[in-house]
């Protein structure tokens, strides 16, 4: 898992324009002269890329050279120490055609309040789909403007090529931090004189790492660019599906890199199966087959799913063995209000590829193993774990993944997906052996709109579905063969600090006397989750036994909206904190929201209803075949490479193919 | 490191009473019969522990039962399936007198404000300096009101008797989170293309592990508590350093265990140091000697680093080849000032037992190894990182640790005093090994007041110290013979969200109009304390090269009092985030602290005037003989049997002594 690479001279030769923080001319490119991948980045030997080259003319601002961008720029590579030979013989492609546009960008904060942009020509190339095969360092060099170069330093891993797992299960907590685990287990784990008497599943894995999220080009990231990372081992800008940003209007024409999934079924004929509790468009899935530079083209994004990439020659894709998630509508009619690519019925697309198609949790628990299955179960988002179980009534809302507007009342889980999942990928991979990514994506959705119990109960949930998948595999015997990963994509700061008697605080009638409600230290107490209430489940899973008991958790962060505070669990289905009262964007304490608490004036800009993201390491939980490579603290990429070299994919050969 | 328990019955059997939260009558107590240690505790085999009695008659409250305590209530002990036996005949031990007493507590923050406290009376024998040699579980029964039992499964656990290590140095990064590591990771190491160039010390140990800190009744700890629990695999009460807390008035009689460092010296000969960057009466290096429920014995717990226990017999004890870190008004002559233990001068007292005395940097630096050598180099805390080496006018302080009221200017870092103390402890001990714990302290002091720069700058420099000691023990050729850990004794909620643009921020006139200088994910850019200034440093050392860039970071915390904040660098010196303007503990936003920034209304009790500690599991690093005792996720007594085992002090036999 560490790179080979000798630190690169090329990269001290980079200097980063300093002005450029809250906004940058363009991520990787601090010079005008810009490669991508950029310095720097690393491969699988065979492993699918495109490269796209910018050079960039200012016209205005404070790098404005008066120049229109250099149209005859040339563009080599060669392993370190051999001779630079021009791209196109390299790869035996024909020269891309000159391509041009402009964009524009904001130098500051003051810029952006005083509509000052400043505008940037652009000449520009890109090579589609080519790969390096020898592992070793290569030297990439754009020059233009007369002589000035840009040299990115490339780096093919050297892995061993035995394959060591059958298969990999990559779990994905969405935010997902140690915070929250700590957290999670109070709740729903007893603990008699400090010593817990059960533990998480995740507790359990017999390997601990810490993986570092930032992206390649800020220091805090979002779930696209983040789970690109995860899948692709190159780290991109905030909002990207497996490419690296380029400067253009367009949003599929940045350069692409091959992800896991792809190179699985490319080289080997693996299956895949994709998982998500989230609308199935969104970042953590899409980012496993989509290639686009803004997250938000959500039906070219489920057509990536079933048809791979349609506008460039990119790698052999027929579509994933299993599909389970939300975001019914980017599938049904357009006539029924779906919002779909090109308006097709994409319930017909899968069906017309042999997809069997189930809308609801006993559907899919009848659904035969032996068919590719398409399981989506409601409009947007899945129900949250403690709106299923608990506080039924809110699942009450016109969300049917049909399209008829009925209720989508009846379900599945995370564990109820992955079982099914699993069982479907055991039965169709047979000897390929299979990849499955599943993901808890509300623990991060619930925590942006700081619905804390909702997002400790997702966290539960995808630890229930961990420990259910560990003795599903021993079931069925694949457990020895089977590498199972949960991580998470990025943080999002949370913690808990305390206690709150919310009886006091709904007693006292001034926010400063309220706030004597919180215990602290000796006064934090312990878990009356678990302790209190009758709720009861199967032996051995462990959810909280009473989520409204009188002491809560002082839990939160300090990156959030104005908001009132009174710490108990919100009843009436996932939490709204903050709302605009006014014309332009302009968040306020929603006054329906815990009308009882007190306030707390955010910290964001007043335009934000919502938390964000932090910057913690977040944690990887590894057990099985190639474990060993996930311990320590490494960069997020890393695990991309290590679920590679696990699965035997570091020696993809011009001619391979299954 | 994993119990060799099955869940205990005996457990099952307790039933918290779960009013008790806010308040407890007392922890671990749930019934009205209590034995310390409790139900569930652990042991090394021959480790001394002391046993207390309590038999409670509330006569007033929820509980009041209009009973005197029991006086002839009897006590047994009996490996699990053996005939019980009274413990005066199994542990050869006169009969204790009765003892009484009784205490009050409020059931409630209601009680509390109606000033009705429940009074309890209480019947109590204490069983002083016992210890069990064989492994296996044992069962000791306390009988009571006619045959009400309570009773406490307790674990002798099985553990190798090789030792592996002849060295252990444990670092403890007060209140050290990942959230800060990743932090620190990001304003002193540099990247490029998401590429960190450098990393952490921390980050190359091989093993990770997480160790949970909740207290044994409450799930927020501090620092005694949490570093007893550390050192001698016993979980206890806020403020506990050493002991069970009993209900008794005395802080000097409750039931104390042993400490690694009084084991690893009484059964082995082994040496002792003691380093920190606190006052050396703080909790976490008093915790290695001390036995009080009272971590505010500052001046018994000076004597007891030199003396050991006095007023009860108990291990032998000489005190350790090194004691270094503030804290000199517990040692200089109280007619200049001091406030020591019985008026004694202590410079005199270590004198006396042959220590040599340093006071400075300097003379640290030219002291011989030969001798034991307490080191104090400034009246309370040390100075911090950054005022030593960037704020240096913040020195200026009359804190000279003779106590002639001058400035502390030449007062050596962790660095300095810990390769010290490994040169003394190599030289001094020989064969037999030592056990060094060095502290960052000011981690968490610094979080405490919301200075963010500061804590970060005193975790880089407990990094830098790691890194240190890597080295020296290499050329020291002890690297292979020794055990390093690096941990955190507890957390404390703090993440990063983002950046901000302080001028931008500056040049607003409006709380809601300056929130909008923060900038998060795509905005949050990278990080400018490397990239900019010109503060630099010894060839791989890392620290900032500005403290104070345009560009800061965007972090904090929820659990706060009300503050200001302008996210900038506090250059005169530690921040005092919120003051007292009534005769009330009543803290409002500090006047003076970035009064340029935005009022954040607190979340904390009115009368709190700084952050608190959190729940969130911590990490471990381990590297040496038996680090791979250290991975995954574990309690935090887990790293005392570790180290316990490793030290190969798993089989104290009644007669060991070196």
């Amino acid at each position: 898992m560490k790179p080979q690479r000798s630190i690169g001279l090329a990269g001290v030769l980079l200097v980063r324009a300093c002005s450029a923080q809250t906004y940058q001319r363009l991520g990787t490119c601090p010079t005008l002269g810009c490669v991508f991948p950029p310095d720097q980045a690393e491969f699988i030997a065979g492993q699918f890329f495109d490269i796209r080259l910018e050079v960039h003319a200012p016209i205005n601002g404070s790098e404005a050279n008066g120049k229109q961008p250099d149209e005859k720029f040339t563009f080599t590579i060669a392993k370190r120490d051999d001779t630079p030979v021009p791209a196109t013989e390299y790869f035996k492609l024909s020269e891309p055609k000159l391509e041009r546009w402009n964009f524009s960008w904001y130098e500051d904060l003051f810029a952006r309040d005083a509509h000052k942009p400043s505008i940037v020509n652009v000449t520009s190339k890109a090579y589609r789909r080519v790969a390096l095969y020898e592992p070793g360092e290569y030297i990439a060099t754009l020059t233009y403007n007369n002589g000035t170069k840009t040299e990115a330093s490339w780096l093919v891993r050297d892995l061993q090529e035995v394959r060591k797992a059958k298969n990999i299960i990559m779990f994905i907590g969405d935010g997902m931090t140690t915070n929250m685990i700590t957290a999670a287990r109070l709740i729903a784990h007893k603990t008699v004189n400090g010593r817990y008497q059960t533990k998480m599943a995740m507790d359990k894995f017999p390997i601990l790492g810490h993986q570092m999220t930032h992206s390649i080009d800020t220091f805090i990231t979002d779930s696209a660019n983040s789970a690109s990372a995860l899948y692709t081992g190159h780290k991109s800008t905030v909002n990207c599906l497996g490419v690296y940003a380029d400067s253009s209007k367009d949003p599929f024409d940045d350069p692409k890199v091959e992800t896991i999934a792809e190179m699985f079924y490319r080289l080997t004929g693996g299956h895949v199966g994709i998982v998500s509790t989230a609308y199935i468009a969104d970042a953590t899935p899409a980012a496993l087959t989509a290639h686009t530079r803004d997250r938000g083209q959500y039906g070219a994004i489920v057509d990536s799913f079933l048809n791979g990439i349609t506008n460039y020659t990119w790698t052999n894709w027929t579509g994933p063995d299993v599909l389970f998630g939300g975001g019914a509508e980017q599938f049904y009619d357009p006539k029924l209000g779906g919002k779909t690519y090109q308006n097709k019925d994409y319930y017909n697309e899968f069906a017309k590829k042999g997809y069997q198609i189930v809308w609801n949790n006993t559907a899919l628990a009848k659904a035969g193993n032996d068919s590719k299955t398409l399981g989506i179960f409601t409009v947007s988002n899945m129900a949250k774990w403690l709106d299923r179980n608990v506080y039924k009534n809110n699942l009450n809302q016109s969300l049917s993944p049909s399209g008829d507007k009925k209720p989508a009342l009846d379900q599945p889980g995370l564990k109820e997906m992955t079982i099914k999942a699993i069982d479907i990928l055991t039965k169709r991979s047979g000897e390929k052996g299979f990849f499955l990514m599943s993901e808890a994506a509300s623990i991060d959705k619930m925590m942006h709109v700081l619905d804390y119990d909702r997002a400790l109960g997702e966290l539960l949930e995808l630890d229930d579905t961990v420990k259910a998948t560990i003795e599903h595999l021993k079931t069925l015997k694949k457990f020895n063969e089977t590498l199972i990963l949960v991580t998470a994509d990025h943080g999002h700061g949370f913690d808990v600090m305390g206690s709150v008697d919310t009886k006091y605080l709904a007693a006292q009638n001034a926010d400063r006397k309220r706030r004597n409600a919180v215990g602290t230290y000796e006064k934090s107490g312990l878990s009356q989750y678990i302790n209190t209430g009758n709720l009861t489940y199967t032996e051995g899973v462990h959810f909280p036994s009473n989520w409204d008991p009188r002491y809560t958790l002082f839990q939160g962060l300090a990156a959030d909206p104005d908001r009132r505070e009174n710490y108990q669990v919100h009843k009436n289905g996932p939490r709204v904190p903050a709302v605009n009262i006014t014309s332009e964007a302009d968040y306020y304490v929603n006054p329906k929201d815990a009308p009882d608490g007190f306030v707390i004036n955010g910290t964001l800009p007043v335009a934000d209803d919502q938390g964000v993201h932090s910057l913690t390491d977040v944690p990887v939980f590894a057990m099985g075949p190639c474990q060993e490579s996930f311990g320590g603290v490494y960069n997020s990429i890393d695990i991309f490479f290590g679920m590679a070299e696990c699965f035997g994919l570091g020696r993809g050969r011009p001619q391979s193919s299954y």
